[in-house]
Parts: structure tokens; C-alpha cells; sequence
């Protein structure tokens, strides 16, 4: 392919660099440059060259830059002004970051982990360029490592940034909940694994209204109160929101 | 095996009903009469008596009744005094009940949809029983049926209840709200999927707190006010309510 991107610097080596670098190097994209405030990680690919100084990454090669969000604008302004640049955050705004000639977002939607292997061909990406020509640059990238591929603006990939926050962290932060309260009275979690296997398996057939189940899509008010006599704290006020959100969803009667 | 159940009635059609006598008669166990208000539904096993009255049930059969929560005392109530009785629900404690000679839960923890087929060996039961031989009894059965079958009283089958309340119920509405919200935006729920499938595979390796990525678990609150100004109404108050429960999981300033 004309002017495919062939060598990648990468910026940041949490869980998105690692699982990147990763998918490029077993696609044949070389990762030559690294730069991590990390020391004889080992993790970091053999064939990798690990820099402590942003200024020296080579010339007119693309970075992927992967660190948080609130990082990425100084980290832009310390990289060779030759080098066209991609980050990977689903809410920063492309014109919020400072000019350059090739800038853009290489976004994936999905969590990552060192500790948990994925995917990544699975991964949908969404791509957007500052120019044309650059945005397919990166789409044809994100190819090699991924059969799910879209161009988005800035506006779509915060929305469904937004969207991924419920369906991901917010699921999780549901499930920490409810192991602390199962180990509060001695049972195993465990218990609860099959139940939330069946939960996502379901919305591959059915749309999450029709999949509801339970007190509040039946609107029994009785078993509802007795489960709120049984809870305190944010455990208490997680289950009252989400219940009342749920009863309106079903026209039933809030709380 | 000496005294096993070899046949039962059931009570109730629904979800729970269905996925029972279908998993039953898969395994030898005959549902020789089922207690509907339908009348001629195609998932009636071809085997079975359907009636209308609950009197006419088998004398000493067992019966398995799989009501809504609400209405168990009163189909308990007009079962032949001859039968011994179990029930289906988490939450029902069975000191609420009227008094039977035999009378126990059966409690499969999980959600049934009658569109989703489902794989009932790998679903938890919970068994009770106003007495040890009786509740044997029903152990027995659901180990027929189930490879995951545990004693609980009613004390922790509601803790189990409402923890699965969080992981199903609350796990589903968040994929409502997210696919609403994508939806309003002319975005598609299916780049969430990938998403979801992960969040929940991650757990079988590590824990939901360690499992946890995002805005709230970094304390990033610009990036909170920045999405909570593109929400309102219930979607808002969930986004705001979880987000300070992890905020504070994770020690962050709450919003």
C-alpha cells in the first residue's frame, strides 16, 4: 500500500500502549520508539527503543500518543514538530489541542488491562484527522490491527464515550457493589457469575427493554422497599436511582 | 435413588415456568400438569394436563410455583393440603407463608426470557425447606437439573436477590440508557457490544475494583462536568450517583 504508516513511536505505556504495541508488532508495524517514565518494564518490546525525552523521538514518524486525557496537550508540544501525532482518547476534543500540520484520534472502544488479554481485531476504532488525507492515513493503521474501523468527529466519539462509561464502568462499578455487599454477609460473589454472563449473552438477541426483568420492571413496590430497609450509604442511594429510572421506563409509579 | 421426585405440577407459565418444565422433561422428570391462565401457548410440553383450577392438581405431587412474588400466599393457599409445595422467588421469606407440611424454595439464580435459550446446569439453586428431609428432596431435584445446587435459608437468598438486582436489573438499564442515549444521537448501540462482552470476561481474571478504568476511577473531573453537561433527567442523576460512589471507592474528591 502507497505511503502506509510502516513504524510508530508510541507515547505512554499503561494498558492502551501495552495492548497496541502489542497488535502492531504482531501485525508486522514496527513499534521503534517508546517513551515511558517507566524503567526495564518487561513488557516493553524487544525491538523497541525506550526514550526518557519527548524531543528525542525520530523525525516525521507518527506517534501515538496514549496517556490520560489532561496529559495529552503538553505532551504534543514537547514532540518534534515533524512528526504527525494521534492520540487516543474518546472525549478530548481535536480542536482543543494545540496545531499541527497531521493531528489526529485514534480512538479504541474498549477497556483495557495488562492483566486481561483481548482482542484487538475485535476493537471498533474511531478515526479522525485534521485533514483528509491523514484521517485515512490512520483508518488504513487501524485496518492492520482491527476488522471494526470508523471515521467519527469529535462530537460522536464523546457521545459514545459517554455511552461506553455506563455500559462499562458503571456495569463494573455495579458488580463491585454487589460483591462488597455479598462479602459484608459471607457469600461468594461466585454465586452471581453465571447471572451476569446471561445478562450480556440476552442483548444479543433481545434490546435491554425487553430483557428487564425483576421487582422494579414488575413494579413490586413491596420487595423494593424491603431491599432499600437492607441497604445504606451509595449502595443505598445507587439502588433508589436506578430503581426510579427504571419503574419511569415502565411507566409503574416512582418510589 | 429411594423416595426421588419423579413428577411434579407446576404453577405459572412465565419465564421461570417454561425454562423449568422444559429442563425437567429434558431429564427424565415428568411436569404431568401445569396450573395457566393461557390458554393453548405452543411451549406447553405435549405431556403435560393444563388446568385452571388449582384444587384439581394431584394429591401428594410435588408443586413447583412459579408465581410472581405477590401472588405465592394466595395459590399456596388453594393447592390441595395433600401437595407439598415449593416456590421460585429470591426475595419470599418462608416463615411469610401459610403453614403446609412440606414446604420449600427452589430458587434458580438467574434471569429467564422465554427468547433466550438457556443452559440451566450452569445456573445456581438455592434450596430451603421447613424441613431437612423435604428440603433433601428438593435438593435432589434441582441436582438433576443443575450442577450448582446450594442450602440457603431465607436470610441469604435475599442477599443473594438483591446482589443480583445490581449485577442483572441495573446492569440491564444501563444498556437501556446507553443505547437511548447513542440511539438520540444517531449512533449505533452494536459499537458498545465488544465493549460489554469484555467488561464482563475481565471479571473471571480480575476483580471489579481492579477491573475499573475511566474517568471516575482517575478522579478526571473535568472530563465528569464535560459529560454530565451533555446529560439530564434520570440518565444524569445515574451518571452523577455512580460516578461519587467511585469517586469515593477510589478515594477521590467527590463531585
Amino acid at each position: 500500500m502507497k505511503n502506509s504508516i510502516q513504524k510508530i513511536s508510541i507515547v505512554g505505556f499503561g494498558n492502551v500502549g501495552f495492548h497496541l504495541s502489542k497488535a502492531f508488532s504482531e501485525r508486522g508495524i514496527l513499534v521503534s520508539h517508546i517513551y515511558s517514565t517507566q524503567k526495564g518494564n518487561s513488557n516493553f518490546p524487544n525491538d523497541a527503543i525506550i526514550v526518557d525525552d519527548l524531543a528525542s523521538l525520530p523525525n516525521d514518524q507518527l506517534v501515538l500518543i496514549c496517556v490520560p486525557d489532561d496529559a495529552i496537550a503538553s505532551v504534543i508540544d514537547q514532540i518534534p514538530s515533524s512528526c504527525p501525532v494521534a492520540y487516543t482518547s474518546g472525549s478530548v476534543n481535536l480542536n482543543c489541542l494545540p496545531h499541527r500540520e497531521k493531528i489526529g484520534v485514534f480512538y479504541p472502544l474498549q477497556t483495557f488491562s495488562k492483566n486481561a488479554s483481548l482482542n484487538v481485531f475485535e476493537i471498533p476504532f474511531f478515526i479522525e484527522g485534521n485533514n483528509q488525507s491523514f484521517a485515512q492515513e490512520l483508518f488504513d493503521l487501524a485496518w492492520k490491527i482491527s476488522r471494526k474501523v470508523n471515521f467519527a468527529n469529535s462530537e460522536d466519539r464523546g457521545n459514545l464515550h459517554i455511552a461506553a462509561v455506563f455500559v462499562n464502568n458503571f456495569t463494573n462499578h455495579l458488580n463491585y457493589i454487589a460483591q462488597n455487599y455479598l462479602e459484608e454477609k459471607n457469600l461468594d460473589f461466585n454465586h452471581l457469575k453465571p447471572l451476569l454472563e446471561e445478562t450480556v449473552k440476552k442483548l444479543e438477541i433481545v434490546s435491554p427493554k425487553e430483557a428487564q426483568t425483576g421487582p422494579a420492571r414488575r413494579g413490586d413496590l413491596k420487595i423494593i422497599e424491603e431491599h432499600l430497609s437492607k441497604l445504606s450509604g451509595d449502595t443505598k442511594e445507587i439502588y433508589q436511582t436506578i430503581t426510579n429510572s427504571i419503574l419511569a421506563s415502565y411507566k409503574h409509579e416512582k418510589l
